[in-house]
């Protein structure tokens, strides 16, 4: 199989548009607050602020519970990050990771019908950031961890989970490894394959690499090599952190070592994410009718339409090529479906139930070029949240 | 003068609302966040999100002044509190506080087209709520001080205003403080009168008492005596805070001592900012054609139909009486003018230009029951900026 022409969608792609057009679109940022309450008479004054706010103020004084009932807070997303891994650029601060934060909440009340304000934070110290959140934790009901560099985002997102009651999530981690696993399901329903005998190779062991690896084991595949910068992660490797120390001893049952040539060999599926390049020879090495997923972005690790001389199932971050791996199918369902379960956690069942919800909507609709569903699709973030809030009163 | 029935506005109230129509308005808060960019499309998601957003992180990461073009933050005005001192109600703590804040955000919105967020703090700590504000930084532009107890507040704001490169200021003192100067011009034109001869009381030595004595004396009242619930402010006297024994210092020239039957006696301005009751029978010992501000809310210090049998000029906080002394007549106008300018400071002069732009919409229309200008006049808010931020440019 070669992907199609009519395949691309190469009009409607990032490469082709203007930076004058995007910086134009951004001037003033890309949100605005908005007051859902009508302001235009001394009435509405009365209600909406003083004196009427203070049986409001005094409800909630006798009984907490009720600021879910009365306020916004309970359920609004705070997008926060501290700017150290942001997109492709790396650690280039808060102010400049804004307009990605800004972006997300957008997305969050575009797709999942979420209020979301972006909290951009001027340390990058884990103690410091969780301070922060503990002490402002009466001003929201949910965070989505954004672009928080590895492996600084694993201790950073166990310690706000632990120190915060309500629902926290970085998306770089489990969004990605969410939608990798529902595309894995769509490719293995097309091609009439299990998910559990895959050989699976996972290039880029930082905050995606290592939740996809769980994600795919908790889904029940058992042969996933995982590699970073410095080839295979096997336990006794020089140069590992203890995150990837770990994931040695629970990957790779093979124990294989070296470059990424030794883990391909064979291989059925390729999961991309680091920002090494694929060469073409090493997809000739792979198991027959491989699966490709080059999510690197926005230049994938191999060039899709090369990669579909080799592959039946070709996956990339790209929306101008099919099969988009793009955590907006999963976000804001997710957080939608925990909130509307009013769940303190987003548990493991949660994640696996709305990978499952994605490949729900694809199957309708399968096909090589169609392993998921098009984020504009408006059953997706409805059937994840369903899924979630319903694996949310399961789990509880 | 007495008040006549058609000054009144008592369907226009706060009284006559059932707290069931308040609680109702309030479900779910009152603010919405909205994208201000299309989201319907993949070319869309290009430029709003990934890969375009990357462009605009980029820009932002070479030249970090470039945030105020391409994000929110920089007009983005932070409504601050931890809940110590909300209306009338006291330390309720930042979950019941958060009614009033989203409302104090939506006024910004509706009066001030300036996009804000409430952000209440699990910390009374003075320490801890300047070090959090320091780390969000780059969140937002300005912060709008509510609710804060006196005297921490008054430190409080200090220490924002040294730490923080951004507008600061602390609304129940400047605002209120503002708008009372505002009121007394607007009286003294109706009246004929000169602000700098007029006999002033303050009751209240909290964040408004201290912040009113101070924008009078800026003004030119030269004889203000400050009350607090042990009586008079006098240099010596027991009981008195710093902030409180400052003030003594500076206000008092006559250096009265005792109760409030020692500081009405001949006075010709009353301002009341605490809830203690003045008796009918002090007014009858003012001097000829007082002026009284009773501006506890909701209950005023004096029945403002009482009070009009001895003061051709009565004032109160409530939108049911003529001459409502209210905070949003100055706010949104400061703030959006501090931001039109690109202040880092609220100044001085700023305040008592924001005071002069009021009266001066006031006084195409005086009258003693219209000493201030409806805070539903268009004109207000956009004169407020305007001159703030004349002043703004002046003083830097």
């Amino acid at each position: 199989m070669t992907i199609a022409e009519e395949d691309l969608n190469l009009t409607d792609t990032g490469r082709d548009i203007e930076l004058d057009e995007i910086l134009k679109s951004h001037i003033g940022g890309k949100l605005t607050v908005v007051p859902s309450v009508p302001l235009g008479g001394a009435r509405d004054l009365s209600i909406a602020y003083s004196p009427g706010v203070a049986e409001v103020s005094r409800v909630i004084a006798d009984d907490a519970s009720k600021t879910a009932e009365y306020t916004w807070s309970e359920r609004l997303v705070a997008v926060v990050s501290d700017g150290t891994a942001v997109l492709g650029l790396g650690d280039i601060g808060p102010r400049a990771a804004l307009p990605v934060m800004e972006g997300k909440s957008a997305l969050f009340k575009a797709f999942g019908g979420l209020n979301s304000i972006p909290l951009v934070l001027d340390t990058t110290d884990v103690d410091e950031i969780v301070e922060t959140l503990v002490r402002l934790r009466p001003s929201f009901g949910a965070v989505n961890l954004e672009d928080v560099s590895a492996p600084r985002c694993f201790e950073l997102e166990r310690r706000l989970i632990e120190a915060l009651d309500c629902p926290v999530m970085h998306d770089d981690q489990h969004g990605t490894a969410i939608v990798v696993l529902a595309a894995l399901r769509g490719a293995c329903a097309t091609m009439g394959r299990e998910l559990a005998g895959l050989k699976t190779v996972i290039t880029g062991a930082g905050a995606a690499g290592v939740a996809c690896a769980d994600i795919l084991m908790a889904a029940g595949v058992t042969d996933i090599t995982v590699l970073d910068s410095k080839g295979i992660l096997v336990p006794g490797r020089a140069g590992m952190n203890s995150v990837k120390a770990d994931l040695a001893e629970r990957t790779n049952p093979r124990r294989l070592s070296g470059a990424e040539t030794e883990a391909l060999k064979g291989a059925d599926v390729f999961i991309g994410l680091s920002c090494a390049k694929l060469p073409e020879e090493l997809l000739a090495t792979m198991a027959p009718e491989p699966m490709v997923f080059a999510l690197s972005n926005p230049d994938p690790e191999v060039d899709p339409v090369v990669a579909a001389r080799y592959a039946p199932i070709v996956a990339t971050g790209r929306s101008d090529f099919p099969n988009q791996i793009n955590n907006v199918l999963a976000f804001p369902g997710i957080f939608r479906g925990a909130l509307d379960a009013g769940a303190t956690r987003i548990t493991e069942r949660m994640k696996l139930a709305a990978a499952d919800a994605i490949f729900s909507v694809a199957q309708d609709d399968l096909a090589p070029n169609r392993i998921v569903p098009s984020p504009f699709d408006p059953r997706v973030a409805a059937t994840v949240a369903q899924a979630v809030a319903k694996a949310a009163t399961e789990s509880s």
